[in-house]
């Protein structure tokens, strides 16, 4: 079972919230609201979109490849976790 | 009027379409399809955010601050310009 | 007279970091150590390069576009203001 | 040993070449030169940090936690195949 799957709710309610601002740049439009929200609103879901993906990569790594808290090879356990570790200060 | 108004069809198409793929992976979350597939549709909504955010401050700088195809002034149209250009190969 | 001349210290200081952190990274792998740093230094560049950018861009619209703070069209200077902003958001 | 130091010539040479592109920045900035080429010189090393951060997490992936094109574990390698292919399209 993947890791998208058990924790399906966590991710899917950060998907909802990338899908509501989208839903509100749709409106911001329709409304005619000034441009300069529209541009921080599409900042801000960029920012959430790589968000998401740290935490879709974090899960991948730790359920389909190798757990760092749990696996027993110490050096593959570092590797992971200096991987994790990057991935979220180059995605943030 | 703002270029977000004038040209709202063209933007809102592009929002539309980052919508459509927000709910693609709702439904890859529901359907418990496999992560690989979540982390590329993941990659190519921050693509089209990318891409809409370009698009939006292109038209900001044309509309709202100076328009390198009709400005005057030589040397702000050319300023206008090359930001223009590196706006484009930045966030792409 | 270009921005990058008038402001050439800060910028050289800036970009002379960067030097720093790259040359960095070359003594790093010269003495072998832990691909964990070599991570976390490629990370920091990348953050460096973003600062780096930020400012040349501001500077940018600032010398050569349209500057806020001194410009006599209302709507012209607010539009460069709200570019300056999102670039800042943005390219962080 | 590390992928660092077993690679280290090919990414030795990655980091001198953006090594060279930051000092080429600052000859231009020495020279005056226009601050387009500042800007597109400054986007060319973002894009040289994005591709020697992917290839330094791809080693590091197979060197230090699986190698998908040896490991016997067929979910684990797979795993590793995909977060490979996505860290090659998220940090282009």
């Amino acid at each position: 079972m993947s890791h998208t799957i058990e924790k399906k709710g966590k991710i899917l309610q950060r998907v909802r919230r990338i899908r509501g601002q989208v839903e509100a740049i749709e409106r911001a439009l329709a409304e005619e609201r000034s441009c300069g929200d529209v541009l921080q609103q599409i900042a801000a879901i960029r920012g959430a979109v790589n968000g998401l993906m740290t935490e879709v990569i974090e899960d991948h790594i730790r359920f389909h490849i190798v757990d760092p808290s749990t696996d027993s090879d110490v050096d593959r356990a570092r590797g992971a976790a200096e991987l994790i570790e990057v991935i979220h200060s180059y995605l943030k």
